[in-house]
């Protein structure tokens, strides 16, 4: 049947001050009263009861998912004592369903991505797994990209949707100059790190792609109490690279859902717009946005073109466009000693 | 012999949020670790001696006077019911001191102003107290203007300075085109608020320009006790408008001291520029000064042309062209309910 695997191992660095060490992106409440982490479950829900769910994350922060999602049984949170990227985590979590259910469909998501509209997202997602369980093929969710971006990789297929449609390859980030052409040839879209992975097919690709991994995660299941010997032994590779790209006979959902990864606050901002959290007051301002729930007031007098992140020890003010250099100033910080900024 | 006499009454809405209804401006540390009033009264201690020293500020905040200034005797420092502007607040120090000391020579001094160059204010405030003494004259600061002011009066002279020199008219608050006239005459000065009166000259010109006003004071030396129905009666009146422009045969000091009235946070950024506060972190930022000592860390990326306002329960951030604009919000706030913010 079909299982949920949710990979929640993310640091989120771009995210201080509202994510610090102990708290990262998708534990936050970044687009509504729900944290990442919440939405991302609660948005598939109808699909996914809390006993087919699995959490991978930090073996730091298995508290706080528990804490999260109250629902999904203790014992459903793999806790990684290092992070090894996205192969491990879903290596780990494909043995430990294997176990219980050899013939499982896993649809595995990032915890910290927004989806707009999550009705078509559910729609595409039922026909993915419905096709991945008929045909045993491992489906990728393409979004259909909206502007030129050179942050992420890009699905080539060789016709347009609706799918699913035969992967041809795999295109890493671009120049912006093939990222246009890309876009405007209708034949391209965004990997957003969604998977439906029939179990069967899945494991016999990582057996060949990543055997150290297929290896590993099936001790780690085997063997409880052996996760920081394994880990430690454990190559750093992502999913999309260790596995999708020399997998084969992939098939890719081409998805219009309003998709964002939410890299920095500038997307924040941009999804959120001009909605704005309690305690703000904000007088003749024009695209300006305050983020986070807690900390002093904000008030904002005649500005424009800014984000307001707000915490009750550390008030952040930058334009959208600076979002990226928010780790900078993390480093400067951390070398200026300010630890319990952190 | 000398008298000081300290002008407290203001309210100072345009500091908001560091200045609240039960703080105003004069009580803060805008400009180093010391408030206005503090710095007002260190600035000429030389002069001065605390038991030559007298407060006029408002019954509310008598406390906060004699916290901030604990060398001054409490007697010394006198609470008005209501703020009446300055002619009742100098009249009552005036018959006050008149009491005692019926031969001295007052200088009144505002709580709330800046002087960058305090070395050279009190040479010149030494020749004017002398002078003043000598001739019985009452003698006002000038201040050499530096651009053209259209938020202060002026003080037109028949020659350029050094000083004392005979006033010949005061001038309103002009448009930029007559303050543009003004400044490149060398012959106005603005009127800073300052004054060095010798006690005769003063009660007998404020015995003819505002009776009431000396009667009223006279009342509340002789009648402890009596300041509610007294102040209830008095007229609202400024000292320059109701005694100062009617008076004649006064002369002005013209100073070149760094004066600034420090009305907005504008002044505040311009007077500190680029010397922040503790636990401020800026990151490739421009014109961005942030003012307040207490609530949480400040961190910029990327802004320019700012004025960030930190207080423990508000941060306010505008550009400090706006800086007029601060009581319009603090109005604002207030229609919204929300009184704990002001």
């Amino acid at each position: 049947v079909n299982w949920l695997v949710v990979l929640a191992g993310g640091r989120g660095e771009r995210f201080w001050p509202l994510s610090r060490q102990r708290r990262p992106k998708q534990f936050l409440r970044l687009l509504s009263d729900r944290t990442m982490i919440q939405e991302t479950v609660d948005r598939v829900a109808a699909l996914f009861p809390p006993e087919r769910t699995l959490v991978v994350t930090g073996a730091d922060y298995v508290d706080l998912v528990c804490e999260q999602l109250p629902a999904v049984p203790r014992g459903h949170v793999l806790g990684e004592p290092v992070g090894r990227n996205t192969a491990p985590s879903v290596a780990w979590a494909a043995r430990w369903i294997m176990e219980r259910d050899p013939e499982a469909v896993l649809t595995v998501l990032p915890s910290d991505h927004a989806i707009l509209r999550p009705e078509a997202f559910r729609k595409l997602l039922r026909q993915a797994v419905s096709y991945a369980a008929e045909t045993g093929r491992m489906t990728l969710f393409g979004i259909v990209p909206d502007r030129p971006e050179t942050g992420f990789g890009y699905i080539e297929v060789a016709r347009p949707g609706p799918g699913p449609i035969d992967v041809v390859r795999f295109v890493e980030k671009p120049d912006v100059v093939r990222a246009r052409e890309m876009v405007a040839s209708g034949r391209h879209y965004w990997n957003s790190g969604m998977f439906v992975l029939p179990l069967g097919t899945f494991w016999a690709t990582l057996e060949r792609t990543l055997p150290e991994v297929a290896g590993g995660a099936e001790t780690l299941v085997r063997r409880p109490g052996a996760e920081s010997a394994v880990f430690a032994a454990l190559p750093e590779v992502s999913l999309d690279v260790g596995v999708m790209e020399r997998a084969g006979h992939l098939a890719v959902m081409p998805a219009d859902i309003g998709w964002d990864d939410v890299g920095t606050f500038a997307a924040v901002a941009r999804i959120r717009a001009e909605q704005q959290p309690d305690r703000v007051h904000l007088d003749r301002t024009d695209d300006v946005v305050v983020i986070g729930e807690e900390g002093p007031w904000v008030a904002g007098i005649g500005i424009r073109h800014l984000v307001v992140v707000r915490t009750p020890d550390v008030v952040l003010i930058l334009p959208p466009e600076e979002a990226q250099e928010v780790r900078q100033v993390v480093r400067q910080l951390a070398e200026r000693g300010c630890h319990e900024l952190l």
